[in-house]
């Protein structure tokens, strides 16, 4: 390792960096290589008893590899936080801390994959031609409306579970966040009506989990505003737009972001932007706002908290943290163990609830497990795997 | 993990399987992850700082990140050990016990990715596609003579090493074996006639680095016998082997291995088939073979004894383990370090050289260092990294 150069980027001290040092993932091996005969059995000539078995009976890769607890941690850099398409080299240290979370909370191994973006069927071209290495395949910080046919694609071609992270992760913590708020404001969720802000990949699979949960009023807004029937013949507007225009919005509602707030009872901001408070005043009583833009949510809590009952952010320095890590580790530690082929609705609903299930008494401060509870990755892969094989 | 199966193929309770179960490497986190403020230090928020300063400068990669360190151990499965094309699945425990000796022996975190096989421009696409992720690449078990090419577009396209490992760690490692048994046998490596039985992968580099080092009667022999002049417009020569006959033989020998036995000092086995007796009776006076197909040299120890003074097999229940893991882990060692853009035929030579050189007083019995000393990795690293930048 090189000398760490001065720099005018940052300060070489800075805890984050210090802690980056190196990275944050290594390998290691399982077993001892002590001598001439440990390495007879690890190398060759034994291992060519392993390899012969596998090549008659693919299924044994499952047993004697290291393929069935490994997920592979795809990006191509394209969208990766808040901080746009920095590539595949910056997109590293959060595949790394990816991996780090998959092996604290589930024991996964899970390794980092970034790689040069390209067309859609390069994407999906690369990652099934590496997938016998894997498990399971985590997608991560691929820019909207590409990641939306690279998950399809590739959950049509392997058989190995794919899972966009950022579009179901999200989802499924927000659902499980969603149901403990409406207990908390003595709400139904199937009679609320809830507004996503931002139509991105996290938009569509918030938007479609609310679907699937049973909440039929959900409106979606992007840039433009509300994606109502006046949009339905926008020119160039893409198809998972379009997909939200035709399943959403049962109101007919049009306009602004603003308009869709009136009388709403939630709001959820998956978009990066901010709402104003001209507009967060038109909500119903008793609303709940999710702000989940990192690092800056749409809504400053301290704003949010005069306009809503139950406010929760992305953010580890606020009651209620809204983050992917109470859902992602259990969701691949229950599909590798129980073997299932994709990850399907169904466990994404279950999911949701299990992570809710774990805070009976639900309270404005506190709608979800905290991400260092223990519980979660176990009920979450219980919840996955109790549906495998359906 | 699913319970084992009873399985015709094995025995579970052998030690090789019980050795294998669950694989053999696996992920671990460098950084204690307690508590909130170590998540915001791994994870959101902290990492978007390291990620936004290698956006800035991609050379930060190298010190924030794991890159650095990784190498990938990528290999199709097209030729496996001597099971031939048994495919990525049955690939896996070889890559994984690469990783292990990476690891054990150099302080590398290598990766396997183990993909479905393809066309050339395939497989290219792939591994340039990943290779942001890692600080090299080692090729291996792909096919000849698709892995020439494969590798020579990489090295073109790629600016961290390739290397192949079937060829070159080979290579270098009988290189090493042929410095110290000629000077057993107290004979002069230019002088020398040196027969390789074998034009595939580690024939073609065994030639290669053996003109390199200074031999300049090679005679390269394949299934059909001698490639020799007789041979230059044969219908359907590959172009590996049309080099060969070009660059190799300069006596202009033709037909079969017996007739380039004549009179040789060294016979070097890398073919996997075998050479019968009345063949190796042709050989010169003190002799050297080297029968590195493994498990079955190509000549068996106690007959190879009787025509050679030195022998030297892949084996470790014979002397004179010529195994390709003295070389491949200090090499990438030694590139990663120092930054090393491309494994040169300079460092290929001096890998060698530092191999011989850790026994400076080689008997027939011991021509090169054990697999265990613990002087070979940062030797041949050292000699690596030296010429690095040149």
């Amino acid at each position: 390792m090189s000398a760490l150069p001065t720099h005018p980027l940052f300060d070489p001290s800075d805890p984050v960096f210090v802690v980056h040092e190196g990275g944050k993932v290594a390998v290691h091996a399982t077993s001892r290589l002590r001598d001439a005969a440990d390495l007879s059995l690890l190398y060759t000539p034994g291992v060519a008893d392993v390899s012969r078995a596998i090549a008659v009976d693919p299924v044994l890769a499952d047993v004697y590899t290291s393929r069935r607890n490994t997920v592979a941690v795809v990006s191509d850099g394209t969208a990766v936080l808040g901080l746009g398409a920095v590539g595949p080299l910056a997109a590293m240290p959060v595949m790394e801390g990816k991996a780090v979370l998959f092996k604290h909370f589930a024991g996964v191994d899970a390794v980092p994959v970034c790689m040069e973006t390209g067309t859609v069927d390069e994407i999906v071209d690369a990652v099934a031609r590496i997938a016998p290495t894997y498990g399971g395949i985590n997608l991560e910080d691929i820019s909207a409306p590409r990641c939306f046919e690279i998950e399809r694609r590739l959950n049509e071609r392997l058989d190995i579970p794919v899972f966009h992270d950022d579009q179901h992760g999200t989802a499924i913590v927000a659902l499980a966040a969603l149901l403990g708020a409406t207990e908390v404001v003595e709400k139904v969720l199937g009679e609320l009506t809830v507004v996503v802000a931002g139509a991105g990949a996290a938009g569509v699979a918030v938007s479609r989990i609310l679907l699937s949960a049973g909440v039929e009023d959900v409106i979606v807004t992007d840039t433009r505003g509300v994606l109502g029937p006046d949009r339905a013949h926008e020119e160039g507007l893409p198809p998972h737009k379009a997909a939200l225009v035709r399943d959403t919005n049962i109101r007919g509602i049009t306009g602004t972001i603003g308009d869709a707030l009136e009388g709403a009872d939630v709001l959820i901001g998956v978009s990066g932007g901010s709402v104003v408070e001209r507009d967060l005043m038109r909500m119903g009583p008793r609303a709940i706002i999710f702000a989940l833009a990192n690092p800056d949510p749409e809504v400053h809590p301290s704003v949010a908290g005069r306009f809503a009952e139950v406010v929760a952010t992305g953010r580890s320095d606020f009651p209620n943290q809204i983050n992917n890590v109470l859902a992602f580790p259990g969701i691949f530690r229950g599909a590798l163990d129980s073997g299932a082929r994709a990850i399907t609705e169904e466990m994404k609903l279950a999911a949701a609830h299990a992570i809710a299930g774990l805070v009976p008494h639900p309270t404005a401060d506190r709608i979800v497990p905290s991400v260092f509870d223990e519980r979660v990755s176990p009920a979450v892969a219980a919840a996955v795997a109790r549906l495998a094989g359906r």
